[in-house]
């Protein structure tokens, strides 16, 4: 028997040149705010080509050789939330935003001026740390805990 | 509405020293010959954390830092099969097989001398690669088609 969990696969990616990141001011309630572009897996989508995909969707840019940097996690029911976390600094094309909020190159100096996703500073971390691959979520007494390692 | 999969969540670690890696002659018909150690996610586990207790429980080595450096993928009926590909050179311990196969430590010269598992030496290419993330089965026709990227 196969012994499988339900698991929803999503992707984000940090494109970045010298000391700007590409953010997308994101307008849907369930995770609003200044965040990286990303969205869903499709079934049976390779996750290099859907990181590609939703970045060309959501910012008009086509990225090249994607670098797998570490994933988020969070529990669901029956399974968890999967964000495979991608990073960049090749790409072409002109930025163009989507209905999912607008585009804009930030400099990182301006971050903390921004209104960031809740969890902003911890993926950052993960992007950028070589020694970190993980970010969870995990309930514990049923609060929710973070933990990156 | 969740847009989740059917995912088996699984981890292989290479371990590595100088010229050497770790590999099992894992015993299992279903994916038999030599390979690298791992092993399933347990509900809610994390990845990092269940790599560390595969290898713990398979070689008898406690490994430090592992470094997630791609996925291996295939269609399961109404999702996929995900191998989270960690390596590391940070570990301590004595070796000690287990029920799953014996472990030793395989010069690289010699691996062709092995009888390894089928896809070892795309999932040695994605370990070694900083520019390959993906090794990835998909069904075309019928048939199983294999991509790295």
């Amino acid at each position: 028997m196969r012994r499988t969990e339900r698991v929803e696969l999503t992707t984000l990616c940090m494109v970045y040149e010298e000391d700007r990141v590409l953010l997308q001011n994101r307008v849907k309630e369930d995770w609003k705010g200044y965040t990286f572009p990303g969205g869903h897996v499709e079934p049976g989508e390779s996750f290099v080509e859907a990181v590609k995909r939703e970045v060309r969707e959501e910012t008009g840019l086509e990225i090249r050789n994607p670098v797998l940097c570490g994933v988020k996690q969070f529990p669901i029911e029956g399974g968890r939330y999967l964000v495979f976390l991608f990073k960049t600094e090749e790409f072409r094309g002109s930025l163009r935003s989507s209905e999912e909020g607008t585009v804009e190159w930030v400099k990182r100096s301006r971050l903390r001026e921004l209104e960031l996703v809740e969890d902003f500073f911890e993926l950052l971390r993960v992007f950028e740390e070589p020694g970190l691959t993980e970010f969870q979520y995990t309930i514990v007494d049923g609060e929710w805990e973070a933990a990156v390692r």
